[in-house]
């Protein structure tokens, strides 16, 4: 899609995102290898009673059910970042997430021919508690004149 | 380490971390499956003249040599999230990231016995160039009394 395609308020609702203990464990001992994400024995004495995902890996796992929805498609040149990024509750073993994608703003550049939509990302789990709330940006490539 | 060892201004360099091309390519099919990710034809053609990272990819190697560091070690309790992620520049194959960590902040929770630390990333690639900037807190145990 064409930055010209984008509307804002629209809302994109992605395919849910089933999280097994294995995903999780795997996850974190790639990238963030601490004992309440990949050791049960160890997290089960602690605060949240059992294993929780790494927030990273939420993160990655919402953001590829976008990208794989391709609503950006080719015309994406990229992200310069996130204005937000809240773990409100953790994501156990068997969790599935639900995630809507929120077009917030879309605007041209001033500076370069290119588009910025600005989204917002809302994901809760199986009993619709509040897990997630991501804000961000992406460029768009312009329609071709 | 508990929260009372915490200070704030403590600066802490990671170990540098290598990003190859088949780091990019693997994170990106399973996170992030744009083609400016994963399709080097396609990505040279395009505005960064080649194959980039993820923004995702550099978060979260970033954050997994700050939890190899191990300074936040078993008394980390999560993370409420970050405040900011900004992805200043792209990260290309044989990139070498530099990481420091800046303790901007420490303070006692006021509704819960445990402590709050603020923390803000910058990375730099090998030529100096600012890649990212994030900031966030984490939750740490208090010393047992």
């Amino acid at each position: 899609m064409y930055f010209e395609e984008f509307q804002q308020g629209t809302v994109y609702r992605l395919d849910p995102i089933q999280v097994s203990r294995e995903d999780i464990i795997q996850f974190a001992q790639q990238y963030d290898p601490q004992k309440i994400h990949i050791d049960e024995a160890f997290s089960a004495q602690g605060p949240f009673g059992g294993l929780i995902a790494s927030g990273y890996h939420t993160l990655a796992v919402v953001w590829a059910r976008w990208a794989e929805a391709h609503v950006m498609g080719d015309e994406s040149m990229g992200g310069p970042g996130l204005d937000t990024v809240q773990w409100l509750a953790p994501v156990r073993p068997g969790d599935t997430l639900y995630t809507t994608v929120t077009i917030t703003e879309t605007r041209r550049s001033t500076s370069k021919p290119r588009g910025i939509i600005r989204f917002r990302f809302e994901v809760e789990n199986q009993d619709a508690v509040p897990i997630m709330v991501t804000e961000g940006a992406a460029l768009i490539r312009l329609r071709p004149a």
